[in-house]
């Protein structure tokens, strides 16, 4: 899936470390983001459906996020 | 920070669940994704200072997220 700008995760990057960095690094960065996004949507649509709903709230995400 | 566009994480959610979408539910996961993308960043220039680099590649960011 190709969601997130580069560019974005790009700034992150030099952001949080003020250090360079490489294209490929922040092409990792945005793999992984959407991942880790993807997972915790997953779950957070199971609590969704577990509290009888059919739209995901901040509430779900926050509890897949909160381990 | 606000550097995800709302816009591409709610496609995530979208995607990874098929289901509806709050939009304080896409905040809340934008939120959540530039945290771990400052904190893996934040490993990842770690880990790019201690082989003598001043450049994050993406193998600094794959020892970052291994875990």
């Amino acid at each position: 899936m190709v969601e997130l700008p580069l560019a974005a995760v790009d700034r992150i990057i030099r952001k949080a470390t003020g250090i360079r960095v490489s294209e490929e690094a922040a092409k990792a960065l945005t793999d992984y983001l959407e991942e880790v996004g993807m997972n915790v949507s997953r779950e957070a649509s199971v609590y969704a459906k577990h509290a009888n709903r059919k739209t995901i709230t901040d509430a779900d995400i926050r509890l897949a996020t909160k381990k």
